[in-house]
């Protein structure tokens, strides 16, 4: 793997943030690399992926007290040391390329990384991605296989009263014109994570490209709507309130409004045997709304660490959460959980998977090593992307 | 427009950051609404659209000395004011609504706002996005018109050796299957900025659905490759230095990948006259290079405050840079320059507009108020949108 080394080197030694505000030029200054030189700060290179399979961190700061790495390959933030030039720096080794969520702690406030584009899309925190790679491309990689899209859609929502926007991912070779008709797994984000957190921390595109051409999973529809739909309701005026636990809107989103389009949209199987829902975390408890709640709709319900609270499972089937016991058996051909077993969340699983053991209901609780985390995530959906419609 | 005030007091007032590391609950604890208002804060509004066309901007930290708000809405950063809970505050009022990026500046750092999912994609900083809306939509925002989709479309570079990544805006009703051929914009953006900044940033996709719901523009597919290919060449291994302020791999990039891509897989006229490339700042010296070095394949040709050194466009036309004046004179219909009046790109502008009248190149120039700004990219887009392939 290649390091970034070169570009402190490179022969402008500027990365300007032209779209900034450009407080010290003025009008008619003529622009030359000696101008900008002056006028932009000099890059720090973060993170840097070295050749060994370390990273180095770099963060620019001659005021900051204490810089901590707070990265989610470490078991514990881990303070960074400060140069003569002001630049803070920490190479560490990770237990296995993977893509890891960090920020920097400056002075004890969480800050992206200036340096890096990849960003963690998320409502409540911002979190850079770290994308180690092996010498094996990981599932999540891009590789030299065909290449499935991703496309922001705009759809009426009747739901919520505003147009709101998912991302669908097509495989490669998807033809709208064609015969061909493609299942579909409508999945589902975790709390204050958008629609767009499966495409660009899930890396979903890659892995279903990489276990299509491997010819592990089917090829599929991925429909990421956004569980939330309170920002876009707030921005367009139709909303003042913020309930980010709901699930009923999730429900009738994806039951009134996203699988309708959908339908009508694409080249899509439209039986039950034909479609999924799954979900992480608080998509987790979304997917077993939705899909318990309509078996009749969805063969197919995957929870990844779901949010369930006590043991609220027991009354679900009888309250009219899911459907009924018998009618869940009847029709559910496939009810997965899986949650790791450092997951904060791993009681719980547990205690559904009790639960359905007791009751009959046939299920698979998968219970890898870790925790409440996107590297599960990724782990879950490459699991259940190899049994899906099969 | 309603504010977000009733987020704060929601039912479980917390935004429970689920995917971060989970230092507190441990194995085995069950998760419950009051086991997570311990496990984490509150959440702060941030930004907060007041009824009265003011923007509210809070920062949480009780620590910080001095906090103050970075925005480009304002002519320089401002002095946030600290409450008893330790939240920082500050209401502003912009000239006129738009979109405009913003960091707080935390001691001295700048920060995006946690609290605010819209980033701007850029390599070098992380701004937030203020989206604040008119009484009366302006054209960057979503309407109730059809809308385009965006794609993000993976494809091998012959260029750089590596599957690479471009968004590809489809205006509504485009039917790979129809008979309906559409012209192709390739829209390049700036320094530091990436593939998705004129999607994100750019709002491009409204300002299309909206001019072409008009009447205004022509039905139009819009490219926007990613100009720098070094961060994906990296982390491919496939590069070991870094040269963002090449032009050479953007033009070959563009014409022998990117557009061979787009008219194999689109339903594309590939006509001269039916193809326009378009940049902003870096990207605008880019499209100069690549449009009027290739003057048989575009016959509109767009800079948005081009990055051009000294009077460079002089010798351009003579060493291979740009076609000689004959052959540009020739063929391209439509030459525009748009900078702002206080862009401090302005006096190059005046330059080459001065250059282009005295050697009789027939172009337009635009100089409305304004920076180096994405407020100035979007109505430059606005202007040309309306121009071009008519």
């Amino acid at each position: 793997m290649k390091a970034y080394k070169t570009l402190i080197a490179a022969a402008l030694l500027v990365m300007p943030l032209f779209a900034q505000a450009q407080p010290a030029a003025g009008d008619g200054q003529r622009l030359t690399p000696q101008v900008m030189a002056r006028m932009f700060p000099a890059g720090v290179v973060s993170p840097e992926y070295n050749d060994d399979g370390s990273v180095t961190f770099r963060y620019q700061s001659a005021e900051a007290k204490e810089v901590k790495l707070d990265c989610q390959m470490l078991p514990a933030a881990a303070p960074m040391y400060k140069d003569a030039n002001g630049i803070w720096t920490i190479t560490v080794t990770p237990g296995k390329p993977d893509i890891y969520p960090y920020c920097f702690l400056v002075d004890g406030k969480q800050v992206a990384d200036p340096n890096n584009m990849f960003i963690f899309p998320n409502e409540g925190f911002k979190n850079s991605l770290a994308d180690v790679r092996g010498p094996v491309p990981s599932v999540q990689d891009i590789q030299n296989v065909p290449h499935g899209k991703v496309t922001y859609r705009y759809y009426h929502s009747s739901t919520c009263d505003i147009d709101r926007v998912m991302c669908v991912y097509t495989p490669a070779g998807y033809d709208p014109a064609g015969k061909e008709k493609l299942p579909v797994l409508y999945l589902i984000h975790g709390m204050t994570d958008t629609y767009e957190t499966w495409f660009k921390v899930g890396h979903m595109n890659n892995i279903l490209d990489n276990l299509i051409a491997e010819g592990k999973a089917k090829r599929m529809i991925v429909v990421m709507p956004y569980a939330n739909p309170y920002p876009e309701m707030m921005l367009q005026g139709k909303a003042d309130h913020y309930d980010s636990m709901g699930t009923d809107i999730v429900t009738n989103e994806i039951m009134k409004d996203v699988k309708p389009f959908i339908e009508a949209n694409y080249k899509v199987k439209t039986s039950a045997a034909d479609r999924a829902v799954a979900g992480f975390s608080l998509g987790g408890r979304q997917a077993l709304a939705c899909g318990l709640g309509n078996p009749k709709s969805f063969q197919y319900v995957c929870a990844m660490a779901p949010a369930i609270f006590g043991e609220e499972y027991k009354t679900n089937f009888s309250n009219g959460t899911y459907a009924p016991l018998a009618e869940v058996k009847k029709n559910v051909k496939f009810l997965w959980i899986g949650t790791g077993t450092s997951d904060f969340l791993i009681a719980a699983s547990r205690g559904l998977d009790g639960y359905l053991t007791e009751q009959g209901v046939k299920h698979t609780f998968y219970t890898p090593d870790g925790g409440h985390t996107w590297m599960n995530c990724r782990d879950y959906l490459t699991q259940i992307a190899q049994k899906l419609f099969k």
